[in-house]
């Protein structure tokens, strides 16, 4: 309410001036309301908890002034296309993940995750102590936008298959939803590769439209009823440690005052890493009931040769896609040196640590 | 600078009413300062960055509104009084591990870590999904303290030892700087169990004052020498995800405004996960070189023998502790049960993964 009416407001603002009162902090009570589009669906939780409580968080932590609706994907129809929207401004932040555009730009893809790559504690050194924020600004700068950590999965399992993976020859022919790095590995292997929403997942492996997929892990696979259709569930090797990610539109972001920047900023950090524990939890949960709820679920590792033959088949695709691309073989060679790094480290600790105590 | 002086601020806070803008946006322009002690000395990293970048984040985000002094050890002189400089109110707040004061409220101790215990992610998801904040506050209610993690220093080293341990009978007469419930286990295998501030570890060590000591990691402890006087350097059993701890008292956090609360509870949790993923990262860098720079160290772990004898010495501690201790049982109880249920997950998932990734 402004009972002294528009031109009573400037008097005020030139008194606040000469008060003393910062004008920034006179600017700072104007309202930012801004649009984020996800990729997920309204309940698909944690994926979609992140972007919602990052909204919460700012509301309160900036008392109002920075208001984020978050758009689902049914909302705005278009899943795949959270890097476009942001960047042509119809929406000021996205949340998404960086391999879903490697078709646009194949730099992108190592910023999500990467067979046998980083678990989750060593690719977030990466990116906050390692290099990896630099990278990632680098490589989102083209399109005009700010690229953030947006939430890990930890190390995801490695899919429902209909049937068995007995051989390398299994594979062959086989139609499977999996998407970044690992799907190339797939594809030169003789699997039909594909990426599918995951509001569609459930049917698409229901109808026959893929004989296999992989999604995430127990906390979010098991509620989407995948265990009906493809009861063979394999663990992980392909993604061991998903990041998903924040964007941002840059031009969006160089308006907001200073202190609702940081307030964004933090929020973005704190909200990744918060989901990162979240889908620990469920999934843990979720694990420690599935031989009791869910008996026919055949859990499975990958034969050793089929293991072997991917780790093959990615050292050979790692040489060819970074042939003339020397941004992508830049970042990949930086993921690799930290990780031959904390690798031993993980090992020393984490690793004999929980042999000693499974 | 207020050019027009006292008067006419009053005067302008009555325009500012009138013209609308809310009291509380107008009162929210009070600047409130803080001070927060440390147990930590002023250049104890990653330690004694965590309340620095807290200070930081804080500053940015109020706009300049909420000031937080962070004190060193060296400033107050009082390391393991924490506790006591928050409940009285001469501190803000405090960084510190609340196994410190295990004297004056065992209930306190297992918030930081418990030997054979939690890995940092299975802890974080406990303290934020499975019901560990609750019995937290709980415990802190007497002393009219909040607490929250403050850092994980994950998988935390067995320690440096002056001479090789090959039996249990090595741990008799042993003089160690062990803190927690490991130092009740030690003690219960006949070592003499002590604690000191970081500050006189090198010493305490190099004087003979003690004859080994855990401190956290090859990031913190090779910066400290230890290795100079004691060169067997074991892997750990006893601190498999350290938490510290943020203090706030209770009163102080009242009488901020709503949205200075919810910043400094964002800042707070932030920073304690930005430092977890921090040392990990300076463990890493510190470990990959161990070899090379310091060839004198001599890497062990701890013969099957002695491991059993602190397992079995543990399973038995724990239940003398709790008799009588309905507080101290009902913590205890809900982080077993959680980490049975966790670990499964973490088995398929990191240590699976590891196995074959080494």
């Amino acid at each position: 309410m402004n009972i002294l009416g528009r031109k009573s407001t400037k008097v005020l603002v030139a008194a606040a001036l000469l008060a003393g009162l910062s004008s920034a902090s006179y600017a700072a009570e104007k309202v930012y309301k801004w649009k984020l589009a996800t990729t997920w669906g309204p309940t698909l939780s944690p994926f979609i908890d992140a972007p919602k409580n990052l909204a919460k968080m700012v509301k309160k932590m900036s008392n109002g002034r920075l208001i984020i609706r978050v758009d689902a994907s049914n909302k705005h129809k278009s899943a795949f296309g959270i890097l476009d929207m942001v960047k042509g401004g119809q929406y000021d932040m996205g949340h998404s993940a960086s391999y879903y555009w490697k078709g646009k730009d194949i730099n992108t893809l190592p910023f999500t995750t990467m067979p046998f790559g980083m678990t989750a504690v060593e690719q977030y050194g990466w990116f906050y102590y390692g290099g990896g924020m630099d990278l990632m600004q680098k490589t989102y700068k083209k399109h005009k936008v700010l690229s953030f950590p947006g939430g890990n999965t930890g190390n995801q399992m490695g899919g429902w298959f209909r049937k068995e993976i007995n051989s390398v020859d299994d594979l062959k022919g086989l139609k499977m939803r999996i998407p970044g790095f690992a799907g190339e590995i797939m594809a030169a292997l003789g699997s039909t590769v594909t990426n599918i929403p995951s509001g569609e997942l459930y049917t698409s492996l229901e109808r026959g439209t893929i004989d296999a997929l992989e999604w995430v892990g127990p906390g979010m696979d098991i509620k989407m009823g995948f265990h009906k259709v493809a009861p063979y569930y394999y663990t992980g090797w392909h993604e061991p440690g998903t990041e998903l990610q924040f964007l941002v539109n840059q031009k969006k972001m160089a308006k907001l005052p200073k202190d609702l920047q940081e307030i964004l900023k933090s929020a973005i950090k704190l909200s990744a890493y918060d989901m990162y524990v979240q889908n620990y939890h469920m999934s843990g949960v979720a694990w420690a009931k599935i031989g009791s709820d869910y008996p026919n679920i055949k859990i499975k590792t990958f034969p050793k040769s089929v293991m072997d033959a991917m780790k093959t088949a990615n050292k050979k695709l790692l040489v060819e896609k970074t042939k003339g691309q020397p941004l992508l073989k830049e970042i990949l060679d930086s993921q690799a040196a930290y990780q031959s790094k904390a690798r031993e480290w993980t090992k020393m600790s984490d690793y004999l640590y929980l042999q000693d105590n499974l």
